[in-house]
């Protein structure tokens, strides 16, 4: 199977299956200068992928940091402890960060990426389908505050990605539904041809048949990239990608965090939510809700979810929109949906937390 | 007398002699969705600057936070504390942070700004000389860390700069000395016409005649801005405004950031070092040099610093050029100076420590 590339503005992603074996030829090509190399990996990576990395950087000083995947070590003080290490260790800006996991490895070593020495050279390898799919692209770097998720970052592109599929192998289903959950919203809010694609194959893509993984990951980057592109410090455009998120981050703030409800589930829960939002709203129709309803049923997105749709659940966690980053005054901003492929504008729905409230009380 | 502006690429500077009257009118122009703003002030800013301020900005919400301006509270801990006191209080990317101080109150309120919910917007308020012909340009902010100067920080820019030449009447001489030597070396590397004029009116500039201080800051940002805008992450042309830096870096380490020699004098020797190895290297002639010296001694720059300009102390400073943000190999990059207002290119001419030692050996 061939391997594919995407080429973003300021950076390259190669995708597919045995695409980690670019990685040096890569690594030279666009790091001319490198002499040391900092792996920062997830301890769950398998072994054997690790291996793989060692053989391909034998002609690098290599320094490996095994860090365990955690929301709650994604903090200031781990980027911190990090710094100092790639400091003691005489890091150049001509030298590499590769990180090596989920998106939280990604956002962690973004970040600290961007600010050693004000830029040092980031490689994104994203081990989950979460991560090739979104988190890799667009820039967005961060750690959590005890305020809040993501309040501290910046916006930095990494040198380049390379989206493993064979690192997909060892996930679990519920690890996929979350990744799926946003290459579905990439389908839903822009591209009505990836939401029929979706319709026929996401059970292919749930049993990792190859070929259906790695052309869905690709259409989803290069949705994703299209947005991003135009809007990398999102200004406007880039807040359609928010859509079913403003409820998604307020559930999961509500529920700390809980492994109860991992972020695509809350992604999955927040785009019904806003679909049937839209619906009463009378911006979208009926059949477009209905069709989104059909996919989630048709492959029991909601599984195990009820709970964290019921009515007092999803009315509890408005309070928590409140600390919403692209907030820019007391109202919430809403990307509502016109039907398959296309949203409302950025901007265009604003609410307080009491409108939001009753719109969400006429649903049930 | 007038108020100067220079529009830089993303923002914009006015400078000059009651610059400060126009903060809100300007902050209404470029952050019109401000509400709350966080003001970080330099402890030794004379208190009617904070009135009339405070008169200015009475629509706001406004935060003030008293900071003592020392190298030693640059760091990613205080940094870390003014994020949470921000999150806590809810400011947005919208909101505004204003730093008022000398360059260390910038670079750290800059790049508290630039990871604050991954960017709020900036205002640099200068305060002193070097900050408002250096530090406020180019977008480089940063904390100090255990190993070095400003190695974490990244690249921000404000949305304004505002250089009130007032700020400067409480400035004692040495803190004038410390940023007139980086408007000499802006004249040096770059203007020839700057160079003359300054001197002419160097004293002047000391006595701080309001018309000279706002003829060479103008001139001086202008200068750095050209640099800048061409090669904002430092890449290429940029390193030629580390003309005499090198060195300065190194004795301020060696001297662990005493306050008997601060970055200013530290630059001087520096420049003249650079110089000396210059005509030492036959890369310009003893007439550059005599005209270089000749400032210098017109106006007395070396006055006290003589200690530090010894072999020992600077052959003991080498060593502490290796962990330079800009070294990418084992040699160091040298800039040289070929004629007043020409340097040799960046990366042209790179040394070991050794080599360096060797041609610092033989100025003696």
């Amino acid at each position: 199977m061939k391997i594919n590339r995407i080429q973003a503005k300021d950076y390259t992603i190669v995708l597919g299956k045995n695409s980690l074996s670019l990685l040096s030829k890569e690594l030279r090509k666009i790091c001319p200068k490198a002499n040391k190399i900092a792996l920062i990996i997830d301890k769950k990576i398998p072994k054997k992928f690790l291996l793989q990395i060692k053989k391909n950087l034998k002609n690098y000083s290599l320094f490996i940091f095994y860090v365990s995947s955690s929301e709650k070590i994604k903090n200031l003080n781990q980027v911190s402890i990090m710094l100092n290490k790639l400091l003691k260790l005489n890091f150049n800006r001509s030298d590499v960060v590769i990180g090596i996991g989920g998106g939280i490895i990604g956002d962690m070593s973004g970040f600290l990426s961007s600010i050693y020495k004000r830029g040092i050279n980031f490689i994104n390898i994203p081990s989950t389908l979460l991560a090739q799919v979104d988190s890799c692209i667009g820039g967005k770097t961060g750690v959590n505050s005890s305020f809040g998720k993501n309040l501290i970052g910046s916006f930095y592109n990494p040198k380049l990605v390379i989206s493993e599929t064979n690192l997909l192998r060892s996930l679990p289903r519920r690890e996929l539904v979350c990744g799926y959950a946003e290459i579905l919203k990439h389908s839903i809010i822009k591209d009505k041809k990836l939401f029929s694609f979706l319709k026929k194959n996401t059970r292919k893509i749930f049993s990792l048949n190859s070929e259906m993984l790695s052309k869905s990951i690709k259409k989803s980057c290069e949705i994703k990239l299209s947005f991003t592109e135009r809007d990398f410090k999102e200004k406007g455009a880039r807040m359609i990608l928010n859509f079913g998120h403003t409820f998604a981050h307020a559930l999961e703030t509500k529920n700390k965090y809980s492994k109860k409800l991992n972020h695509g589930e809350a992604v999955l829960i927040g785009m019904m939510i806003a679909t049937k939002l839209s619906k009463n709203q009378k911006i979208c129709s009926k059949g477009t809700l209905d069709q989104i309803e059909m996919i989630y049923n048709n492959n029991s997105l909601l599984k195990n979810l009820t709970k964290f749709m019921r009515k007092n659940e999803i009315l509890n966690s408005i309070k928590f929109m409140k600390n919403d980053k692209k907030k820019d005054d007391d109202k919430i901003s809403f990307i509502f949906l016109k039907r398959i492929g296309k949203t409302t504008m950025p901007g265009k729905f604003k609410y307080n937390l009491r409108q939001v409230e009753n719109m969400v009380k006429n649903l049930y």
